[in-house]
Parts: structure tokens; sequence; C-alpha cells
């Protein structure tokens, strides 16, 4: 299959492109980029030197639909909406990466984006793309917008919970830890200001809660609130979802992993961890980074009836890129793992 | 004034003597380490080289009490209690850095330690050392116990919302992110496999619960529940604090302010952080390293009706060290901020 | 082909692992760790959970001999000398990490390991395993001997300059980088330690340097010395070498592009770095993590007469396991670049 | 005395400033800042918050003269050419953090920078600002210009060894490895790019070669060449010189410790370190930071007739605003040691 990259110089469409050099059942044809057309892909992607000869075009939406079968845009938040609507409209298959189709409501990117969306029409067209929640949906779609990368990972160690209606639904924390890679390649502190923070910096009101309460609310069946915190800390890749519970009835420790192992115990890409000693009790997105896993576990708090939910991912991985192949596999009917069984580098 | 250092090869111990090198009220007189006597206390502590020529010397009480007028106890947990009677009971003044005289129930070592205290009749004559919240009663104390790193930075955020009655008591979440100085200098990870995590380490029943409970049900007046869940982040030193609460009451900004004011408005070592743009809005421990400081802020969350209150300190200094040099000042009539007047170090 | 591992508990064991469960010509049948004996491998190498049900057993030679046609020894200098022997002697396959068998001469492990061979017959039968240099022997050997990480990677950057008598002989002067996964997991200093030095931790007499000379001799067709100096830094993979050399004859910047291009134009593993701006202008490991390349470039030094020549690999990938798969390979008629073509993950 | 600051924004400025509000002697009168005027100066120095009420303001020639004894300037190459020979015709004493007073040849600002000094007459008055070999000029200078932090650090590792003649003066090289700080506050790369990395920056013809060369030459009362190659490391603050030198007569241990010891046995800011066990064997960054200490050391190589010394310095401190309080407490008849006498902060 023939497929393009729009945007690919950042650090997503590098990941995405990462991938896809070693896809086995795709071609890349196109790939793109405003600032670098004309110049090889490699200078601008280090790793990928060895691995191809492509050069960076500009992007022409005509050229991109005769030429791709499929297509990745991974350009910044408001940027998409029109290349994504371009490319639907001319028939091309679309895994986005942005936010700008994530939202069902054309109400919430006003409220978590400041933003109103010029094609709220295509809004329902999108479909959500976590295989482990939507699967058949993705099966059929045209067009799927890939989560953020906190909203996956927390939604992943919520979404259970709440399906079997275990935890209360007005008190729900996702404390969130997060690296570098995450403000993209456009962005970004230097080095000796954002080397070792442990910094908040969206103690409330951060854009991926709209995503989560969405998702979460359609697994509840009911409106369900989140009160999303994340912090920046001193890793380039991975994420932590901290997510603290209160239990909403009796629940024992079996129980709970009962209703994961339903959930996921047929997943390739959610990993249930739990041990009883040694380093590796509980997910840590160390033992995650490379790969496409999200990992899950939980801990019991008694003296507090809570329960901690806790999910690790690589931002770059499941939280973009690994999302995007995945659900291109899924789409396309490929084996959904396809060009994605990495292991974990570790250490790393 | 004399003072003596016990269990002087740990990070902790090396950090008090550290500032005791500089300290214009004091001179040391002893430093022992059961493994190191008769080395150069700077072969183990290399900060020290070119500051002091101290020797170790094996633990003698006796001498201990005669050449000493303070001693600093910087041993593990466990093996504080019986060091602490012994001086104690000769008349010297002790600062104890350990957790075995932080709590006043003796149960609480039964519930947090799974321990039996060998001297529970000594509880009450320690005195918990936090000068902002208990500073006359140090003043007067032989005993102060410093208080455990991410409890004074957790309860220095909390205490003054309970006080005002801002907040729920039922849904009280400490999430803190701390650095691997913590573990102490005879532990401790090997770097390959610690850094880059973003490891949970005791998402429910983390010990220093135990005295956050302690002191903030101590301002409640009545009995508080905290949901403490320490994590691993790959920093040395520092801890963040992020205090998710949900209001007890219509709360605005404004009389958060007034209440962290009324509070820390004439401490040294308490700073409110707040700023509404750039890269220091909120505490972040990058940038109290090295001081005495902790930083204080907060941030509303409507959608939610949820205040998360943040801090953020150096666990060496003002969880440990630091604080330990601000409690002797009391104790012994000193200028409060006597050789602590460290600016952090920007950037390190 | 079905293959074994011994030591498979280890970092580097761990690697060999992690390449080997994607591999697509081999099936791993025995996996031994005296520690681990009936564990599952997944719970001490975490990153392969999902990938493997194997399970940790002693080492038997009989056992490991008839089940395994090829057996990769990944354990500390010193144990391997005899388990090498023991399957060499019964027809196996061998694939060594340990440094037991990469000097040719008995006398070299006195000097450089303080250390007497117990079987230096041994050693003429044993290939060092670059294949860059010596690709032919490894395809009719029984047992190769993969390379120290800092000898690989300094020696295939300095082996081209050599060839062409481009540097003098007496003053080549190698300043390694590495990272914390070098120590091995059996050791390994503390994080709080080890995090942030730019420590030198053996100027001189460091044992790869026995390597070195020994390989860069070969080239040479004479002795050659080499003044090899590591210092550990704050990453946990990664290797760079800069070799310091001075010119013995007048050399320009094209006739040293003309030799690395001759050397390696054809090698899949070895890539040519120069670029006049951005960030990629030389080697960097931080672009090879996860991968197996060994990326080599250079600057020339007019004023002083110097040459520069710069060399990056993962100590765990090229420096070790990566290494140890291409060899393989090569040994059994595979597709050299089998189960290595993994992209480096940038960034990381 | 009252001191000013021009430049006092960036890292080098802030620092400055965290050492000034400290000082004894000292009152800060002005900080000057083009960018920052009005603002106060907490709010971008963060770490000086609850120490100064301090205000930006424009620079303004006249105001500075009238207001400070003596004037610190921190700003970029090229920049300061201009301020300085205005504060210095208004016979205020300064001491300069750029390059653009180091050299004392007009000719090496061609060669090194591209540059044409505007004011090349007072080169000559300029004072080259290292104590340790130039105290008695600073004494009595109006003009010290601080040395770069490589050049200080090496040359303080190498004067000795040129001094007594040791040391072959054709094959000096030096291979030096920095944190993320030295880049100053306006460039920087991004965190995710940055981290990680062990970067060959400039292999040949950094601009600190010329300094080092001065300074040696100097020395050893003849033209020296220096072959310096700097990389960059993943640490905000430190810096390690590896100086490979050869012998030029026979030496031994003893006659360097000698040499050392007559250099810098009285010196308050050069450690020598050595130990034959332990983490502390040879000079390191992670033990000096913080602090005004260059540590130095060194290790024999018998095998290649080889010396290498070794040098460790926070480049904020000794490399920049530590060297600068350094010089003007000389400058001014203080204490040399007042206001600097901050151990390192260990482990950090």
């Amino acid at each position: 299959m023939r497929v393009g990259v729009v945007g690919a110089s950042g650090y997503v469409g590098g990941e995405t492109l990462r991938l896809l050099v070693n896809h086995p059942e795709v071609e890349i044809t196109v790939v793109s980029s405003r600032n670098h057309a004309g110049q090889y892909l490699h200078r601008i992607q280090p790793s990928l030197k060895g691995f191809t000869d492509l050069v960076f075009s500009d992007l022409d939406y005509e050229e991109m639909a005769s030429k791709c079968d499929l297509v990745f845009t991974a350009v910044p938040h408001g940027s998409a909406a029109e290349i994504v609507k371009a490319l639907y409209d001319r028939g091309v298959k679309i895994v986005d990466l942005s936010a700008d189709y994530r939202l069902h409501e054309q109400d919430g990117y006003g409220k978590w984006y400041g933003w109103t969306h010029p094609h709220p029409e295509y809004l329902e067209r999108s479909v959500y793309g976590v295989p482990e929640l939507h699967r058949e949906q993705i099966r059929k779609a045209q067009l799927v917008s890939c989560p953020g990368c906190m909203a996956v990972t927390s939604t992943l160690a919520l979404a259970p919970l709440i399906r079997e209606g275990m935890v209360e639904t007005e008190h729900i924390v996702v404390d969130s830890k997060i690296g570098s890679s995450g403000a993209g390649s456009g962005s970004g502190t230097a080095h000796a200001m954002r080397a070792g923070v442990i910094r908040p910096y969206k103690p409330s009101g951060h854009r991926h809660t709209g995503e989560i309460e969405q998702e979460l609310s359609g697994v509840a069946g009911g409106r369900i609130r989140v009160s999303m915190s994340p912090h920046a800390v001193d890793v380039v890749r991975g994420i932590l979802c901290t997510a603290h519970t209160f239990l909403a009835r009796e629940v024992d420790e079996k129980e709970v992993w009962r209703a994961y192992r339903k959930a996921y115990g047929e997943e390739r890409f959610v990993r249930l961890i739990r041990d009883k000693k040694g380093l590796y009790k509980f997910p840590d997105p160390k033992f995650v980074v490379g790969s496409n896993f999200c990992d899950v576990g939980f801990d019991m708090d008694p003296d507090n009836n809570r329960l901690v939910a806790l999910s690790a991912s690589d931002n770059l991985m499941k939280g973009a890129a690994g999302s995007a192949i995945q659900n291109m596999n899924v789409m396309c009917g490929f084996d959904e793992s396809a060009g994605l069984m990495y292991t974990p580098l570790t250490p790393v």
C-alpha cells in the first residue's frame, strides 16, 4: 500500500516514518514538509539515514491523492483541519495525528482549544483511534483521529473500572508525568532550564481532559468529569498516568484484575503489570520506551477506600505514531501488530 | 556551640555537615560513623574537602555528651531510637533526622513501620520539627524530630487550606514526585535501572502518610485522612507534591492567597509562587535545589470544584538537613536563618 | 535454528534476547541463569513480557548441546572460559560476549586482566567478531568472540586511517565517553552518585586497550600503541570515541572520506556522518541508540596537524548484542542484517 | 562597595547576582537588562526571590558610573567591547565576563572570532582574570577579563606541567566535556534533542583555544599549541577537561605532585584530588557543582609515556561568576574567598 506523511519533519512525523520504513505492507511515496522541501529526509530525521533516500516535497493535495492510498497527517493543532478535509474529499484514507478531529462535539473545541472548528460537519465522520475501544468502527473508517498521548494512556487505565461501575465518578484525579518530546520539535524549553524539572505545567484545564471525558463518558453511558494535571519531568519519552479513584462499592483485588483481563486479555498492546517484589511492581514508562505497549496496573488503598490505577506508555509510540500504525493496520485489514512488535529498549 | 553528628557518612549526615562547616554559631566537635571510624571525613564526603580536617570516630555516648551541646542523629529508621534516648538522658540537645520520634502515638509505629517502639515514653518529649507549625514548642524542646521530606513539603501546602476549612477532608490526594537521594546512601538503585524512571513505588501505605495525617489532624482539630502516592523520577534532589483537593465551600483565588499569606507571610523559608506566564508559574523543585525553601503555590479547577495545591523543596534541605539546622537555630536562640540563607542553584 | 543464551539475566543477555525474540531465523530453546532458574524470563527482563514464556534453567552442558545449534555466552569475564570450552568441545557454535576469547595472545590476559587463561590453546580458534574486519574468518568459525564496546567503536574509526598510513602511530589518543549500562547489571553505582558525573574512571590501562592495539596492529602490519581513557557520563546507553591523531603525511579531507568510503561503503552497519550545519555534523550516540549502527565521522585541525576521528555506537547493540547477532548471521549464512535493521530511537 | 551588573538576565549574570546578594562587602545598586527593564529581577531569576527587590533598568553609562564602584559586564561576545570601554573611561572598575578583553593580541580576535576588535588599544589594559596566575596584576587592575570556562579549567591543569618542562608541547590534547548552561540563556538546544547527547560540537578551532595557548605560552616562555575538542554532555553545570600529554623527560608521580603542590598548595580554590579507591580517585565536576573550586588530578600511563591531567569545575562558578567575584575580591582588597566559600552540593 502506498502511504504519505504530511508534517514529516517533526518528532511525531519522524516516529511514524521510523515505523513505516520497516513496515511489511507499505511503501512510502510522499513525505511533505513546508520548511524542508527539496532536502533529503534523513538530514532532518537522522535516525532514518541508511533506511531511505526520500526527499521532502511541498504539500500538494492532488499529487498526494494520486500517489497515496493512505496519508498520516502530523501537523500542529489547527493546521490539520484543512488538510484532512482536502484529502478526505479526494477519497484518501487518513490517520490524523493532530487534535483537530478527536472531539465529536464542535463545542469541545471552543471550551478546550478556544477555537472554532472550520469543518464541524466532518467531526462525526472521524473515529477516535483507540482500537481497544473502537476497533469495529476503525475497521470501516476513512478518517481516524489518533488520541492525545495522555488521553489514551489514562483512558486505558480507567475505562475498565468505569465500565464495571467500580469507582465514584465525582472524584477522578489523573496526575500525569510526561517527557520533553511531548512538546513537539517546534517548541521545547532549552535543556538547561528543562533538565531536572518536576514542573506542573497545566494543573487544570489541560486540553486532553476533553478527550478523556468524551471517551469515559461513552464507556459509562453518562457524563463523567475528570481532574487531570500534567507535569513535565526529566525524560525525553514516556508518560505515567496515576489515576486516583475512590471506590463506589466494595471491590477486591481479584475483581479489579478480572475487569482488566476482560478488557485487555486479548489485546496485543496492553500489558497488565503486577509483581509483589522487585523493580517491576507497577507500570513505569522506562520499561515501554520504544514499544507500542500501554502497561496497566493498580494498587488498592483500603485506608482511604481508594483504587490507584496506573498506566505507562511511550508518548511517541502508543501515544502517537504507534497508535497511528495500529489504526492503519486495522483500517486496511493488515495484522494489527504488523510493523509494531518492537520490544521496549531496556535499559535505556 | 559545640555540635556533633551521628551517622555522618550518609547523604543526610553529609548535607548537615555541609551546612554546619559554614554556620556562624557552631563548632563541629564529633562526627561518628560505624563504618568509617579513623578515616578523614572528606574521603567519604568529598564536597567537604578544603573545609574540614575532621576524622570519623566510633559512637561513644559519654564522649559525645561531654564534647557536644547538641547532636544531630542521621541514622536509618530504627537505629536512632536507642541513640537518641542515650543522649537525651545525658542532657544533650538532639535534632533527630530519623523517623523514630516523629509520631506521637506508639500505635502509629505499628501501623506505618511494622515496628514496636522501644521507648514510647519519649515520644511525647519530642517536638515535630516544623517551625512554621510548632515554633514555640521547638524553642523549648530538648528533642526535636525532623519531618519526613514528603511530609513537610505536602503539609506546608495543605495546612493553611485545612485551617481555613476550605477543602473536603475525605478526598485529599497527595501525588508526590521525588529524586534518588531520598533513598539514602546505603541503598539506591543502580543508575542504568533508575535513570529515566517515572516509577510509582508505594501508591498506598507510604510511611510519611502517618506524619502528614498527624499534623493535618492537629491543624484541623479532628481526624484527617490523606491519600499519598510517591513516585521516583529522574532527579537527584527535589520533591514536588501535588495535592489535589476538592472545595468544601465556595472559595475564590484571593481567599486562597490570603490563607497562604496569613500562614507564611512572615516565614523566611516558605515562598509563595505564582506568575501568569513564563516558566515559573508554579512551584518546581528545580528552582529550590540547594536552598532551604519550600515553595508553595496553587491552581483552581472550577470545572471540578478542585483546588490543586503545589509545593516544592530540596529533600536534603527543607526535607532533612536544612530543617535540622533551622530547628537547631530555633532551639538555641540563634537567628532562625543563620547558616541557611543559600540561594537555590539556578540552573542546575 | 535453535539457539541458547547463557547468562540471560544481565543487560547484555537481555539485549541479545530482545533481538532474538524477533529474529526471523531462530528459535530460542534454552535460557540459563544461575540465580533465576525456574523463574519466568520476563520477570527479570521486563521488556520481554508479551514476547516469550521462556523459563530460566540451570546451566547443563549436555542439555544445552543437545538443544542448541548455537549458544550466546553472556557471563562476566573469567566465567566464560570454561563454559565456552565445554560447549566448543561438544560441537556447538558459540558467540561469546565476554572478554575471555578476544585476545590472541595468552600474555595479553596477564597484562590487561591480571589473569592466567585456563585454556590458552583455544585462543587461536576464536575469531575476533568484527565482520567489517574479519568477515571471511567469521563465516567459517565455530567460536566468535564479540569485541569490547569501546574497542569496536574506536577500532572502526581508526582502522581506515591506519590502513592508509595517514596518521602517526606514536600519539594516538582515544578519549571515550560511555553510559552506565556498560557496567553490567551486577554492579553499577547508585543513581544519586552516578547521575551527572563526568567521571574519568580509568585514564590509563583500561582493558579494552589490549583489543584495540591487537586489531590496529593487525591492520598496520606492525606494533601500534593506543592511549585510551574512558569517562562515565550521564546516559544509560551510548559510547562516543574521540580519537585524536596527528597526521603522518599531508592528507586532505577528500582523501579521508575516500578511505572511509573504501572501508565502509558496502557496510550495512557503519554510517558515515558529516554535515556542514545543524545538530548532526558529527557522530553522536544519541542518534544510534537502539540500533546496530556505528556512526563514523571526522574533523581536520590544520593548526595542529591533527585529525580527529569520531565514532558513536549503542554499547549494548554494536558494542555487544547487536554485534553478537551480526556475527551469528555471518557464521550461519543468514542475511547479515537479519533481525537487526532497527532504526535508532530519535529522540530518546 | 556599590556594584552593578550589566546583562543581569542571563545565566552568568544570574549566577553573579546569586553570589552578590550574600557577599559581605557589597551592595548591589544597579542591574540592567535590555529586555526586562522595569521588571522585578526575581521574575527572571527565580532563585533570587526572597533575596532582593531589585528592578531591572536600562543601561545608562552615566547612571551606572555614578551609582557603582565596580561593574560586572555579563553580555554576549561582541556586545561588551563598547560597554566596557564606556565604563572604563568613566573610571569604573570592571570585571568583564565576555570574551572581548581576554586576548592580548588584536589578531587573535580575527583568528578565533572572525571579528575586528573596535578598541584594540584597551586590550593591554585588561588583565586575564585567573588569580592563580596573575594575582599581582589583578590587584592593581581597573579592568579584569574573566577567562572562558574551558580555558581556565584546562589551563589550571596544564600550567604546572608546562612550567616544569615535563611535557612535550607538540602533542597537547585537551578533550573537554561540558554541560548545557555553557550555551547561555539566549540560545540552547531544546531538551528533547539535547538530553542524552555526547556531542562533539567543535572538534577543532574552538575559540577558547586562543586563550589557553596565550596563557600556556606565557607560562612556557614560548609558543605553545593546544589541540582542544569540546563535547556537550547531559549535565547542566560542569566541565571536565582531560588533558592528554606526552612526557618530555623522565618524570615520576611524586614529581608531578610536587609541581601541583608548588603551584596550588596555598590556593583556596584549587583542590588536588587523588585517591587509590572509591568514587573520588580523579576530579569529577559532580563534586564541585555550586562551588568555586577547580579540582585537579592526574594519572600516569607508562605504556605510552603519557601523563593525563584532569580538571573539573562548575562552568558558572570558577568558569564564570565565581571567578568574577574572586577577581573583584582581589581587585578591591577583600579577603579573596569572601562570599565564595560555598561547599559543592553533593549529591546533586
